[in-house]
């Protein structure tokens, strides 16, 4: 119940003092014992709360994923391991993993979708991972993604003749380890917002993406938000409250 | 001349063939020496090219500046510190700088202003230059920008006092040194986009801005867009591009 | 025996010479052989010595442990993996195994319970097992515990709600990973003093608990004091010191 | 005016509606241009805020500190070179500067004094500025404090001579460059607890003062908290949490 | 003179033993107290000793370069700023300080000129003076050199308008700042040996030059060389090799 | 076919117009879903596209190494575990795998054969398996190699054994882990181009090759010019294009 | 043979020119394909080559040490881990396999023992295997070792209880991890040499040695040597030079 | 006074108690306010305190020189920059200062010189002043020394022109920038201890004597003991210490 609802429930004598109270705070947020859950989240920031599957148990992401149905919420649970996604109990029928980007989805209610579109970008086929995750997150709360693949700037002419498509898009993430030149290269050419991800694709002096990650925050193309080492997540988050201006 | 105007000239006889192609070629850039300018830039991406002073003699400034100027462009000089700022010559008159900041504008041909505004939000009275260099950047592009200065989350109540202002912004720049932890409270309080700057403010294990950049980088809200250390220049450029669309 | 016995019966003829310097110096320091137990730690700095299992085999362990049973200490062995725990020999029926934070205790002697408590706050789920450390480490020592779990930044109403609690606590750990912010804020609650503890909790740029280290060192709270990533131990040792002030 | 006394004289009428809310307003925090003040601060948290030097300009220092002074607030202004205090203006005639730890006080309303006292112990005559910043931190708000310089664990016997002075503190700060072993040693002599501060001091590996750090957050005593490099004000203020519990 | 040139006139009586022995050891090096000259490094490595200017006292390069000319060496001096370069004593009237770079060259015995060319592209004005030190490096050993400064990925472009030049250079160095991509641009467009050159340009991520290094490092254009940050002597030194295969 | 040979057909009306397009643009690249293969890399780069093997799926590899066989194309995998190596499906029978490097090669098309050769320098027997990625490399591009095994700095007498080899190659490769100081050596040896390779043997310091990354950046020997950390594959491609000058 | 049994044999007629040469040039070092043995190391440096095992394989390790074993050297094989001991093929009866520090010995000529001794001291039972390592190194090469174990600083009697070991002792090798203090304390209390070993023991910001390794280079106390993190061996190695002065 | 004639003059009545309990912890250590001296540690570690003149102003260098002096002792004050040294107080005329290593030395008691030498070696010219720490501080200690400068690896015949020299000194000090290769080079052609000090000479990737010290840290040479960056002091009191045995 929404507070509006509460209040209106509550005057009509339907629930009493204590139920009322406990259904407000449980608009707010929602102790379950190892995990508060903020239902909150979606009023104040547009987007509900997502789930981080790391580091928690196949038990705890069960029971998380449980109260958040109950609510009506959609669900979206990054960083999941197949062998966890395995362990799950409860999940409702309509539940999807996406194995190539470690994601489960339940979508209850699904969201309006804007009428511009997202672009992710990427420069090898080893960061498909992390730019699945960039396009499955912007599609989960709505948004259309084109997607532009394996266009890195070892080979130019891959990312000049897809030049129209970079340009329709409304926002873009761009996807790149090793040196994580793409994003230098795409910003020159668009003038829409650019969202570099980094990813750990590379090795040795490209430490875990670390090279990747200083490249694109001294890119010398002006103007691009860069987001965590593999964050696919965060960027197509990101991509979705730009495309819904 | 735009290459419209050039091709007409040509095909009119008002210039010949060689003019034609000179003028052409200036429409995407124009070498003079130690600096090629990228005159298609504004084309290509929206905003023209910006100079970033750091690096680059007096001379080599004010042959740039004229050069754009020539051109009819805007003129944004960043990181351009008093001492050189004093030693450049041939500035108009309308030439405008900002010590707080280290800019230098010009102004030629004014932007159009979106009717959405840009806030620029920052943690201390240290961050002071930076959250300037932000919203002067903004401005520079034709922005609305309001500032909301020194409301660091160790007194959370400033920050609660004006939620109001931070929700009706469009897009949000957040500057912080030391720990960086304010782009983490914003973003849970808004659902707007927010782009985070961090700053060099702090001394020992804030590694010149290296803490406040990890922390932003690893945000608990989602979707937070980070750019360079003290990178005010960015994030208004960025704004920019978000407020336009 | 203590000291003061020994002196007592090597005076009353109860035991000779060799034995009472034996029983001196083992109430000093007992060498058994890999180990060095310090039996007089409790009386310089007013807790036993604790056992640091990682590292150590199994055998190492049993022997430590029933040497330390047999001078009448608690025990408590913080970083034991289940595996190496179901190793162990000779374990006493009431020694304990906490699995969610990889402890082991065996109180023979139960220490008093001061009249205040600690408090101790996490950001996530995913920082739990170093939150319990923490939490398991001060009940050993016989401090009671509040536990305030999963009251992370990015959802401000869910710490705000729980003011009570913090403000009634004597001395806060406060747990948290990827950007550690949460110390900060509550820094900026409370007047008792908090300790920090960074977990390795986070991907990338977290590098594993780096971000948070830094980030509780920069607090912009003044005062609080920071153990080394994941070092719930630690914490819940120095809450107790200082509740028992 | 507190917040009661703005309520009493609304009630006798002595102020009108305007006043009266602005008042209360005043109480939690006032906004001077550049800097917004935290006057509640003190009430949430024990102890009234601190002015961070560094980075602000003598300008904004005198803005700050006058504000501050018709509060009736007592002031600490930290890492304020010799330079910038001779800048400053309209100080009081009774305002005290500490150039060896480059800190300026003003005490309108002394503090009370804590019957228990505080240790400040470091390891060399370099570590001396780090030291008396925590030293006359700790005293600004109070407290007694026992001063042991320059024994660090190189010769063992000068920390050994002063054993006694060591335990009768109720708690220590500890003060530490190069290899920060001292906090170490303390912590396995003494029951209270021990607050460590690594220096700048050294050169080469010392990495201005990241080997003091390390070695402090990992130190084989257990329960040291550590703070930022140089902090000697969070550690004196962090002592003074921990004296008048 | 030569060993050969020793021997016979050893033998034909007219210089005798010691002064045989000693000519001798002076074509392998020779000892002026705080320098020992490799007198016979341009017989080994093809190209005699350079001179590393900084750490040196102006006197102590005066006495190295004194000695080098005697032995009808040509002599280049790197990291040589104007300062001492003024206090520089007993330079000859030909001597050629090129402040732009902060070279000295004294040319006693040109070398021939490869009929192939190098070239030296930049990515920006800042990057000029690590780009100008290794042209007139180059330049010093006798290669002819094509300079195309100013051409960095975010105006894709400039580059492409000057592919003819790149191709047309036997072997390329490519120096660059910031996110250092220009190097992986120009590698994946021509066939030649490309050696990159990180600057110390940038700020903040930039990590003076680390940022760029570690780009080139992780390129994905395959068989880049890379050299040391701002090491525009190294890159000029290596091209020279590889042209006069 | 290559473009010349569609335009033809074209013109003879062999094939139609949505063919010779098809057929225009695969010259240049080649769209397999995850992976957009290059084709136009060799006439631009002199040498054809390679495949790095991690982070992509067996799946993925047997695609593109029978799109790119198809093309005619000779293909070198690099990074190649064995068990991916296994699990490979459509290889041709002359596919050769070598583990000691991680390569899979298939020649269709032999390149010719230089007259001068490549050496292949190494310092330990641990350094094997990266320098044979170098040999093999250099191999598969047509070159002859020297190899020249465990010769470090530690017990000089090896390396001058063999300086003849060292001097009769045309370009040298040096790998070498731990404090990497082989190339120094050898750079002051020879008159040819010197490419290091770091390697990631060594432990504790060597920091999994950073060690020897930064001696062979920072080597006394001038031009060395570096690749990546274990990036024999790097060096190889390059001595290649220094070998065919 | 000896180069001066060579040359007899020569001289005598009973090996001809070839075989001298052949046998000549063993003395110095001996190619067996994948490895150069270095048999002329005893001679310069007074210890002859050790084998590191980590990196090479079973098969590459039994051609050494047979190799080794007939040049009747004494056989040092380190970082050799169980499993590949257990594979090693053709070892003598008397091979010692050391698992508590993963080093395989052979003696085949039982080094001379020095009247003087070394200590190895160690902080704490986790540090165990590399003192180990120290403790056999030095053994291995014919000295008296005392080992005192577990005397970490945070009880500093247990290392005051045994000064005279400690100063009865040649040259010291100090082993600690975490902090890494114990090599300060012990370098205050005695006047003989002082090996400091770092070991990987801790975690967090121990960061795998880093830690112990920058306290140790940073002691306060004077002239204390250090050797890689976790070189149990190196220090063994440096501590026989020491003590055959 | 020395305990025993304290003792002495106590028996014999020519001292009171409360001198002879001063005396005898004058013996010990002596506090002179800003500073504590540990007259105790020539005994303990047979080489008397010295001063670390880096961090401590004039005024404190002088007051513990005149202390140091009363006591007769010998004075070494390292790290004392010539302006500092000016400001000194109440010097002896027969104090001398070393502006080529920034140390002052006063000897008042001549130690005696054993009979065997110490070499210091080191690569180049910029190495000097560190070089030169080392060696005056080995004679401040009564050590013989040889210098052997400017003899880096990429031109191995000047170190091998000297070998005779290396060989016969009884320990060695080897001073390098750069990469450090030096070392291990020494290490391999000598039987006796080798000491590291890697400076601070270089530029970019030499991170301020980080690639040296990391160098030197992994050299493959066996058992070379490592000190501080750029601390010629601590090698040259480790040399002594070795020489002394």
């Amino acid at each position: 119940m929404a507070v509006e609802e509460v209040l209106e429930a509550y005057k009509a004598g339907t629930i009493d003092l204590d139920v009322a109270l406990e259904q407000i705070q449980a608009s707010y947020f929602q102790d379950i014992g190892h995990t508060v859950l903020d239902n909150n989240r979606k009023d104040r920031t547009g987007a509900g709360e997502v789930v981080f599957g790391e580091g928690k148990s196949a038990l705890q992401i069960s029971d998380i994923v449980a109260a958040m149905l109950e609510t009506g919420a959609n669900v979206l649970v990054t960083r999941l391991d197949e062998g966890k996604y395995q362990a799950l109990e409860g999940l409702p029928v309509d539940a999807t993993y996406h194995p190539e980007a470690s994601l489960l989805t339940v979508v209850q209610d699904p969201a309006d979708t804007p009428v511009t579109s997202v672009a992710v970008v990427s420069a090898g086929t080893s960061d498909y991972p992390v730019a699945e995750e960039a396009a499955l997150t912007a599609e989960f709360f709505g948004n259309t993604v084109t997607r532009i693949n394996d266009v890195g700037v070892a080979g130019l002419h891959r990312i000049l003749a897809r030049l129209d498509e970079l340009r329709s898009a409304r926002v873009l993430v761009v996807v790149a380890g090793m040196e994580g030149a793409l994003p230098s290269v795409v910003g020159g050419l668009v003038s829409k917002p650019v969202i570099a991800v980094p990813t750990s694709v590379g090795y040795g002096a490209a430490f875990s993406g670390v090279a990747a990650l200083l490249g694109m925050l001294t890119s010398c193309a002006s103007g691009v938000g860069v987001v965590n080492i593999d964050n696919g997540f965060g960027a197509g988050f990101l991509a979705n409250s730009i495309n819904r201006l």
